[in-house]
């Protein structure tokens, strides 16, 4: 067993699940965090999907989704936290945004999986209460959601749990730090600064009120007007995302922003207009080049392990599993 | 000079500014709020605008209104606090709109008062961001628009200045108690009970970013597709209000309500699409059966200053006065 010091730089998702992993196999580890409400693990809709997600030129990233999405049902159990498991539904409002689905599904199957067209009628008759322009839709199997804030709190309990110290600036001197503060890891290491860029995204909370009706018990997709819109059940309410933009570093919550997501959901789900808007927030995805992740020896006792853009929560087993891996051959070097 | 004590009950602009008057007069004051974040002062535009709201069959309310706007420049000189005198644009959308505008204009000749139309092109001389839907309007001078959240705080400054003592549960036993709890007055007394309800209320707050135009110099009110919406300038930002509710003490703030007002305000003023959104609140007016308030004795040693309904800020000042009044007749009975 390993007894060298880790300093891991971000208390996200994938700086949580390091530091866990590492702590687990025995090294002391420090998570240093300033705290941020911008996070992107924080500001996040849960979904666990690179099926849905899956695009033409993205197979690297389809594959390394898939990989760790089998590594998620434990990875959860251990955790304690629950995963949702009723699957996706992608959705189109017009001839334009139907095609886009076509699209998806020779996709899929292009690379091996399935995923079913829904006839208008049987669309209703797996969520009811799509709204009236919603006109087609594909059944995606596979995906899973997770609470992300309920993930969060649970990654710190085992961590705490394996012995891990919280910090906001640095308190011990360690021989390897590992690099995991999302977008702001472009400000902690030259190399990094060319490749991780911020991706602004905005999201809301919807709570279901009393005599409304209740959320999807699905996760729905939907292009509206070409513009894609997410609604994740969340414990009698919703999540909508998400806004998409490279902004640099500005936190604001725009009027812009907050009208297309309300306007595009209420397309798909017509109730929400009885929910109550709970939270407005803007969040930072660590973007790179080629939409894949950082994630290897930037300089000897320095490790990167950032750039999962849209994907932070559904990589993090894969991540943290990688990181251990390099982190016992650093111990060797 | 009296030295009898009054409890006023509720610390919005009404309980403030009676407390702040009986103690500047003598009375040994204490003012007893528990705290919430819906009372109509702080969830409020800011608006001083009898005669923008001024309506056939609500002339009581315009005279009172107009009555204590004329008291609100020695008032807020008294406090230290701002007022801006820029005066209100009323604008319209469509046809309909611009009829009651017209109608507005006609009720306002007839009670002695002036308004001046303006076409299009003097709008937009007047305030060049206005939409391109905007296609009517009229000057109305004479309305103030203040900070309602400096106000509350130069209030409960002037108030502490002359020893006015704050407690969230009544801590003495004065002779006299001043119900001026806003919507809440209703369950304070049984004669309340009967005549006071909430009216709920949300309101937006923006803030204008780098490089989108400015908020507009004017109050402006509209009817976009017969719903009001006003618009408030405030500091490099706007207040954007107000939904009207009756459904009793739901604090919750809607997607339906902030889908409205954020749609009917970029209607008004395109450039809010780029602002930040920066707080969505819900508040509760105190609404009664006429539209007046209710200030007078309900028994011995009680009385009421309730009921302002959208008029709470405007009417402190005549509100304050006439509790004063009561309070010294009260001392000498």
């Amino acid at each position: 067993m390993s007894t060298s010091g880790v300093t891991v730089l971000g208390g996200g998702v994938i700086g949580l699940s390091v530091a866990w992993f590492a702590a687990r196999d025995g090294f002391a580890v420090e998570v240093v965090d300033p705290g941020s409400p911008h996070g992107g693990s924080w500001v996040a809709g849960g979904m666990l999907a690179p099926i849905t997600e899956a695009w033409p030129g993205d197979e690297d990233v389809l594959a390394l989704g898939v990989e760790s999405l089998a590594r998620w049902p434990a990875f959860a159990a251990d955790l304690g936290v629950a995963l949702s498991l009723v699957g996706t539904l992608a959705v189109a409002t017009d001839v334009a945004d139907g095609e886009v689905l076509d699209q998806l599904r020779a996709h899929l199957e292009s690379q091996g999986r399935s995923a079913t067209r829904l006839t208008r009628r049987e669309l209703r008759a797996a969520e009811p209460g799509l709204g009236p322009s919603v006109r087609s839709g594909l059944s995606v199997p596979g995906d899973l959601s997770v609470d992300n804030r309920d993930l969060l709190r649970a990654l710190r309990a085992a961590c705490a749990r394996h012995g891990v110290r919280f910090a906001t600036e640095s308190t011990q001197d360690h021989e390897i730090t590992v690099i995991a503060a999302g977008a702001w890891s472009r400000d902690l290491h030259p190399l990094l600064r060319e490749v991780i860029r911020p991706v602004k995204g905005e999201i809301l909370r919807l709570s279901a009120r009393p005599g409304a009706l209740p959320p999807p018990r699905h996760t729905v997709r939907a292009q509206v007007s070409s513009r894609p819109v997410y609604l994740v059940p969340r414990a009698g309410g919703l999540v909508l995302g998400a806004t998409q933009y490279e902004a640099g570093f500005d936190p604001d919550v725009t009027v812009g922003g907050v009208r297309d997501l309300l306007r595009d959901a209420e397309v798909v789900w017509p109730a929400i207009a009885e929910y109550a808007l709970t939270e407005c927030a803007a969040g930072f995805r660590a973007g790179s080049p080629d939409n894949l992740p950082v994630v290897d020896w930037l300089e000897p006792g320095v490790l990167a392990a950032t750039g999962h853009h849209r994907n932070g929560l559904l990589l993090a087993p894969v991540t943290a599993r990688r990181v251990l891996d390099l982190l016992r051959e650093g111990g060797t070097r």
